[in-house]
């Protein structure tokens, strides 16, 4: 494993994914025996998941792969020509399309896989809702009991999720950080595992195949501009890995992508560490994008920097507006994937993407896991012919 | 296109597709044509959607497909040893993970498609729910003005989502054949395109995909045995297609799968057009299996009796414990794909299943969009670090 802060090299360990210095251990794979296993011709016929990329994934054994058919999922490209934005190409990558429904089951698949490579009973996470569901699915399949634990206000989807995946499923008065204390407690009392953002190493590898898939869907080639909503941060960490890896075997050149994280104007730790004032409006929405303080605050701020990227934060309005724009194009997003789509608007507009660029927007989750179901008095209850005309004219 | 009752060929007509015999007529390919340029080889490095078989989809013209990334979904392999179920394997197929989150995206892919080549600006489907919010989001996408008519108990969520794609959204008092006269007296004073099952070539050339994609994920082999949730009955339809082409080009060699229909207990009526008397307990639920005349039962029967498969009915206890194991097995499955579950395992308790078969599930549906909010006050609501003793004791 590598520091990415102090540089340090150490051999893998699944319980040490801090360094002495603070900084965040990442996992090393030995690149060259990589390259010659997992070349672009031998990819292509491989199973269309995550694990199509093994040799960069740290599980060993391929008995112990728990798998839900997650990752590989579909990159859209997005007509912007009737609504004239000044960029040259849009897409997005349809995350909602996972197996329990976002980007999440990529990371849950790898550190449950770890979890049952040792024999693991019991696995626990303090989540937002779609780490929590995607832990509830994986560990369920690999009959290791999950715990998870959830801010009070989390979509009641989303809790329905968990408890039909099997899960032990706890709310939590409080925020994301709030509900770490009882997972701590746990793995102090029961011997549960934790499968926390950056507390272990399964999850940022699994989450570092959104990176490689963008790379071979684009044959190779990566957007100018990657736009991507953040809570704790281990997406970004993870394609960033990503696009260094495949850098390290030759297998793109271009440069990597400045990378954008969007927040909730109500929570932007990372646009103030950005060095950038947010005056704070309104209570940050319950999404994964809420997360007050990032494991890994510097190493975000690093990517930003070192792609040339940036961070910025939207509004709820501003996130609203983007989902019911999506919908209309046939995607179903989350508020976090619309976000991408508010970020877009508001980037063109300050001017900083531009005609050149080609950018990809990430639709981290499925609409659906947030729906309300809606007021059914809006929807005209039709008994009598007559009755369509005064509908539909 | 040929006619599946008395044999007659016709060139393709988009709004014919009904013989003068009475018979469904389905659309016809130049096999030999499709021979040369879909060969295993060439469709391996081809996109992850149903279109890698466009040679074998009836759209001339790539500008006018409208694809949202529907079809080449995860063939689940499912472990079944713990539960000493008397089968060789099991698999699942998991359409819910197409976008609208059910099989019917593949069908309105390709029905949509037919339509934009057309120019039409209006199209109207009549629906349990998935084939309308799929319609919306395919239309939404092409720019054409979706309208859907839903049974009045058609689940909340799925009501949202056609509101969200952008489709004028109406429930009818009734059943599915009910709302189908609002649909005729749009098609006669409005001039809108009626995508319904079997009136257009469309959607069971797009179904026809699962057969395709079964075959290739399966290394170009069958299983033994197909369970199908059935409604209209055009996926069954689409796939009995799908393999007799496979054959027709050389392909495949297998015997056809014995196909079984799966339904609801509440409403069958294809049990009963195989001769098998159903005592009715309840009323069906409101799923897609609750079709009370598909539009070519004769076809079914036909399709069941060739293959050497059965029509079963299960009834809704059945199908809520069959979701509730697929959960903890880390799959969503909405009511109809669970009824497969459930028809496993009565047919291996039957003996019509045995140790040598291989056996398919389609889960058409992901079980979100039935979902409703738990009551939460059954999710415990933790403050005090304390609790957690007693909760998980
Ligand atoms: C839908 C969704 N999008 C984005 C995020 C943020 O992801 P990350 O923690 O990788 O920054 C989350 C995290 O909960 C999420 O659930
Ligand atoms: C989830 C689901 N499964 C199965 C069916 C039945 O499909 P078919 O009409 O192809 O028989 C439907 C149709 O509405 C459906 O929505």
């Amino acid at each position: 494993m590598a520091c990415t802060r102090c540089g340090n090299h150490q051999a893998f360990s699944y319980d040490r994914v801090t360094c002495t210095c603070g900084g965040s251990l990442l996992v090393e794979y030995d690149m060259e025996f990589a390259s010659k296993t997992m070349t672009k011709m031998a990819i292509q016929s491989r199973s269309a998941s995550i694990w199509r990329y093994k040799e960069l994934l740290p599980v060993t054994s391929s008995e112990d792969i728990v798998s839900l058919g997650e990752g590989w999922t579909p990159l859209t490209y997005m007509d912007i020509q009737a609504i004239g934005l000044p960029v040259s190409h849009v897409w997005i990558k349809r995350e909602e399309l996972n197996p329990t429904g976002s980007f999440k089951a990529r990371g849950m698949s790898v550190a449950v896989s770890l979890l049952k490579e040792r024999g693991a009973r019991y696995a626990a996470v303090s989540s937002n809702g779609n780490a929590a569901s995607a832990l509830a699915a994986y560990a369920g399949c690999a009959g290791i009991q999950a715990y998870v634990f959830l801010p009070e206000d989390c979509p009641p989807l989303i809790v329905q999720e968990c408890l039909s995946y099997g899960a032990r499923t706890f709310r939590v008065k409080g925020l994301i950080q709030d509900s770490g204390q009882w997972v701590e407690v746990g793995k102090q009392l029961f011997g549960w595992s934790t499968v926390a953002t950056m507390k272990e190493p399964g999850r940022v590898e699994g989450k570092k195949t959104m990176g490689f898939e963008l790379a071979e869907q684009m044959g190779w080639k990566l957007p100018s501009v990657i736009i991507y909503p953040t809570g704790g941060g281990s997406g970004l960490i993870g394609m960033w890995k990503a696009f260094h890896e495949l850098k390290q075997m030759g297998m793109i050149s271009d440069p990597l992508p400045r990378m954008v994280s969007v927040q909730d104007a109500g929570c932007s730790p990372l646009v103030t560490a950005m060095g950038k004032h947010v005056t704070v409006l309104e209570a940050p929405a319950a999404t994964g994008m809420r997360v007050p303080r990032p494991p890994d605050l510097g190493l975000l701020v690093r990517i930003l920097k070192e792609t040339g990227g940036k961070a910025i934060a939207v509004s709820q309005a501003e996130i609203d507006a983007a989902q019911r724009n999506l919908g209309y194009r046939g995607v179903s997003s989350s508020p976090e994937g619309a976000a991408t789509w508010a970020g877009l608007l508001k980037l063109c507009e300050e001017g900083w993407i531009g005609s050149d660029d080609s950018v990809v927007l990430f639709n981290t989750c499925h609409g659906l896991k947030y729906g309300k179901s809606p007021g059914l008095e809006s929807v005209p209850l039709l008994s009598n012919l007559n009755e369509l005309f005064n509908k539909t004219s």
